[in-house]
């Protein structure tokens, strides 16, 4: 049902300085796109079949924002590409996973994701991603 | 010169617990090695052409130690597949990195790694990873 490590969700408090760091690191073609459904301005740097997802809080309210005051910058979430979420979600609820978003939503680049708490995964905020 | 994410590495306190829970989001084919140099058992969850490398310390003085302390449980680090270390390495600190290996060591799976520091990366500690 997992097909591939879709992306890893980092949070920048600065997405400039974000973007000159992971370029030194040589991944200098970043997509960027607001998602404002979820208060934050992604950075898609595309590497081999995956992709490294900066995330920049448009409020300090939105859950990045909280996510920076909370933990400073860093890795966020990651997300595990499927080929139908709808049935990835049904099969993680029957198996005793708590998910944060028992229905599909819109994220970056047209994809439906959700995302599956913490609590369930041993500390890791794990998103299922349809492309 | 950066291939693709080659795994995600995620520090968890019991590695039993840690295996079912990724058992239960679909990952359930374990491949489990001790590094003692850096004090951790691995376990590598295969997921399209990466993993998911899950870290528990062999001792609470060990680096993931340390980090559990400090963090909790969670998202530890992203690698970076590369074809040639050395030149990888020497191309980041040329552009300014800050380096923890500058000579790459030996990591799980026969792999020769070497970390970034995470005040270069904004936050966020990165390998390189040349299997």
């Amino acid at each position: 049902m997992i097909q591939a490590i879709d992306h890893i969700g980092i949070a920048v408090a600065d997405l400039d300085e974000a973007l000159a760091a992971w370029s030194r690191l040589g991944l200098d073609r970043p997509v960027i796109e607001d998602v404002p459904e979820q208060g934050v301005r992604v950075a898609m740097l595309p590497v081999g079949g995956g992709k490294i997802e900066l995330l920049a809080p448009l409020s300090p309210d939105s859950p990045v924002g909280r996510f920076l005051e909370r933990r400073g910058p860093g890795l966020h979430h990651v997300a595990l590409r499927v080929d139908d979420i709808e049935a990835a979600l049904a099969e993680a609820e029957a198996r005793g996973l708590e998910l944060i978003d028992r229905q599909p939503r819109s994220g970056a680049g047209g994809a439906r994701i959700a995302f599956v708490h913490p609590r369930s995964t041993g500390g890791t905020l794990v998103e299922f991603c349809q492309r």
